[in-house]
């Protein structure tokens, strides 16, 4: 497979007339061919008229024929072998293991929502029948499911070139539902992009769907960007990335003539809080545990730890002597993107420059460029409590404690938290019903608690929760990664007295599809 | 019960010090009394610290506590008795038989979502547990439940003075989800308010809950309402009303420091589409069920049938006979405000001096005070396609019905719309392809589609939806009747590897509460 440069738009390759994109290897600095020409208004249309006529037919599509071609798609990308892989690894400056790795979540993703479109329950059946007898009203045949929003805008991430891009959880879970996909490419990735598109385009013709189902654009600025959520026939978006980026999305989707949702996972540093008898009893192993944490993947995850709670005292120290000692040994690693590493530079620089906190160890320095050296800091709860800036997320491997004088500052500096993706528990026996009263609160503040472990490493599944209140995402409700995040793409439709002839398959008397239903209020699974 | 016009912030009666409300009977267009003095910023802040406080412990009541709660709701209610039929009576200016109905429906609303507490669905429970031996990584221990927002703004509706206002749909299902409630009454039925409000203060009281799940505010304006929404306490918005109020709250809620969502029904002309061979075989008595529905409350229902589209000839000209006739029976009703009747006169006004509308038909005039004449239209399908004023809705007893040349103008007409709560197909055999062939326009226009029946008679159970695409509704993907209202408030939270003891009880490993669970993927009916 050959990378040209070029967008897709439906069934055609085409080459953008703006300003050209060059990926830069991160790792060198240097900048990467081809050139990919930047999309301007017009493809935003060309992409968009497509999706929507393609809306109607795909919707209806057959869950076996929607879970065929999800599968198709990961099957096409590992095909794509190594052309993909080196690619990737160039571009983003991940090791081959860790993109090795992201390619089978990335297909294990679409084969998850390929079994989810089977299963059904998505479609949330629920059928009153007709009570022709009732007084003083008969009541009528009232018949429940879901339908797919329509065309969802979906934007490339930069930490996650496959999981969260091209072919990542937003498109998985928006083909799943059977909406089609127009994505905005990264542009720190578009020879992944283009890879990954060309295999969904050829999924797409190889199950016969309409062309319009996906397009991929290429654009340098926010302009490409904007036109694409701005567009009339697009009903949803999902992005993961910046708070700055997410909000300005929200901001023209809630402007437009018709609003629209935003998915927008944001930004949250994930506080970690030790907990007594766990910091007294395990300190050093939790110490190294959380610098592994830390420093994977040069930090560059939404669900790094960047916030440490715990007590002050001789435990503490001697988890702060180990972690300094444990990140001592913390290698440099190029970061996504010169932009990135920028960034983390210029958040580590503030951090450092701030009276009220202090270094506690850093990671190895970088010799090449664009590389991140880890380091752990610590500050009080009161500062904490009254600076608002070291609430803010560093993007990348640095992570701040708070020392508490009493557990009794843990409530106030999670009261004082804004919305988070994750907090994580370190307990032991002794630590419960200290745990039971922060429960509450960490339950308001963030969408996924974890009980001694680590937040980094989504687990894909049935029972994951990747959102959390604002700023962590811009809407709560839902969740990026996991089978639930089929549900951001659908609304509810209701039948009333429909013949059974016109009724979709998923409502009909004897269940073709075999799913789970709620009967008069009684469940029932099919 | 006396009705003081006071304000009911959590235990306490409250009289507000700025502009008084005095409800109006609109079928004598007195005033009466007592005067309802409006809250200010202070009362809105009071209710929403009280609602605050309320809600951890709210939220983790039993679902039997809280489903014994709505029941005691219901019978406070009903234990009003006349003293609050002749107040909605005389407030609203709906009959005696209305009101009653009415208040059974508001009663079956809060019975029906405690037995959706009981049945726990809601709480969308999904196990995945751990899988140590998993290779290359195990998997952690992952449960999954649904937690409430937070505290819930209510506003009450105009024209159900019970069943969408004070302890109406958005009310019963915030409550039952475990989110503290702010109600601002609509000023149009203070008494009601106020006297609906007492009985649920009394069943927070006598359950022993805290007293902030529940408050009435009272204001002339639009500042309480504004303040309410904007207050960093409440967590999402239920509203019923017009599109400009929606809208404006809408806008308020996007752009907060920590934007919420707005769940608001708006407007909605609910097309009614008389298909050929229905049209032939039964368009009389087509006609006199239109305009039975289209009569009905003087018009003033969300789902009124404010427009008809039909193929032009003898069938049609016989529908319109019929329906002229039938309407011209119909007597004036009294409508709930002033300004409801004024906007009423303004838009049918604006109807007669449209030249390419003509007038097919009236109701009796009115005599007294605010009465709707209800009336009749026509117009071509090439007039409704190039003149957007007509499409807006014209909230009672009004409809327009659209000529079509040939039914190849319905599918143009059905694109042409606005999202709408309904739509309608009149159908027989005779026209099931063609019936075919609009379902998926319409599916993407309207939250529920009904055959053969009309759109007015919104049954609460459990598949209906009454929602739908913007400016049906904010939120298409919501319905604020029936029981999947309670998903509105709630979110997805996960728990990674938590000890059975900090696990909430719904999540535990023995099922306690008896929920439907996702187990690894798989449907367990409990």
């Amino acid at each position: 497979m050959q990378i040209t440069g070029e967008m897709l738009i439906g069934a055609r390759a085409v080459r953008g007339s703006l300003q050209a994109i060059h990926a830069i290897n991160p790792a060198s600095g240097e900048q990467m061919q081809p050139a990919f020409g930047g999309g301007s208004g017009d493809e935003v249309n060309q992409a968009c008229a497509l999706a929507w006529q393609a809306f109607d037919g795909y919707r209806e599509t057959l869950p076996q024929t929607r879970a065929l071609f999800l599968e198709a798609i990961a099957d096409n990308i590992l095909a794509l072998g190594d052309t993909l892989v080196e690619r990737a690894m160039a571009e983003s400056g991940l090791p081959r293991a860790r993109i090795e790795g992201e390619r089978g979540r990335t297909m294990g993703q679409l084969r998850l929502f390929a079994s989810v479109v089977r299963a059904g329950n998505w479609l949330d059946v629920r059928i009153d029948p007709a009570l022709p007898e009732r007084a003083p009203l008969p009541r009528a045949d009232l018949r429940l499911r879901k339908i797919p929003l329509g065309p969802v805008a979906v934007f490339g991430a930069s930490n996650f070139p496959l999981a969260f891009s091209v072919a990542g959880g937003d498109t998985a879970s928006a083909l799943a539902a059977g909406c089609p996909v127009v994505v905005k490419a990264h542009s720190a990735h578009p020879g992944t992009s283009e890879l990954v598109g060309r295999a969904i385009q050829q999924a797409v013709a190889d199950a016969g769907l309409p062309e319009g189902v996906f397009s991929l654009l290429f654009g340098s600025g926010r302009e490409v960007g904007s036109a694409l959520v701005a567009h009339p026939a697009i009903k949803a978006v999902g992005f993961t990335g910046s708070r700055s980026g997410g909000t300005a999305l929200m901001q023209i989707a809630a402007n437009r003539a018709e609003p629209i949702p935003v998915y927008a996972e944001m930004s949250s540093i994930n506080p970690v809080f030790l907990l007594p008898a766990a910091l007294q009893a395990r300190g050093e192993s939790i110490a190294r545990g959380f610098v592994g944490s830390l420093a994977m993947g040069a930090g560059q995850f939404c669900t790094n730890p960047g916030l440490v709670i715990a007590q002050e005292g001789a435990a503490l120290d001697a988890f702060l002597h180990t972690a300094a000692a444990a990140l001592a040994d913390v290698a440099a690693q190029t970061m996504l993107t010169p932009g990135i590493h920028q960034a983390y530079s210029e958040g580590v620089t503030q951090l450092n420059s701030n009276t009220a906190v202090a270094a506690v160890g850093s990671g190895i320095a970088g010799q090449g460029p664009n590389q991140c050296q880890a380091g752990l800091y610590v500050t009080t709860a009161q500062a904490f409590l009254t600076d608002e800036s070291l609430g803010a997320e560093i993007f990348g491997a640095s992570s701040l404690v708070i020392k508490c004088r009493s557990t009794d500052e843990f409530a106030q500096v999670a009261e004082h938290l804004e919305g988070q993706l994750t907090a994580t528990l370190q307990l032991d026996d002794a630590d419960l019903a200290l745990a039971q009263a922060l429960l509450p609160v960490l339950e308001r503040k963030a969408g996924r608690l974890l009980c001694n472990g680590y937040p980094t490493g989504v687990e894909v599944c049935h029972a994951m929760v990747h959102g959390g209140p604002y700023p962590a995402t811009s809407d709560s409700r839902s969740t990026s990664v996991g089978s639930a995040a089929i549900e951001r793409f659908l609304r509810p439709v209701s039948y009333q007295d429909l013949p059974q002839a016109l009724l979709p398959l998923a409502l009909r008397d004897e269940n073709p599809l075999g799913v789970r239903r709620l009967l008069d209020g009684q469940n029932d699974i099919g």
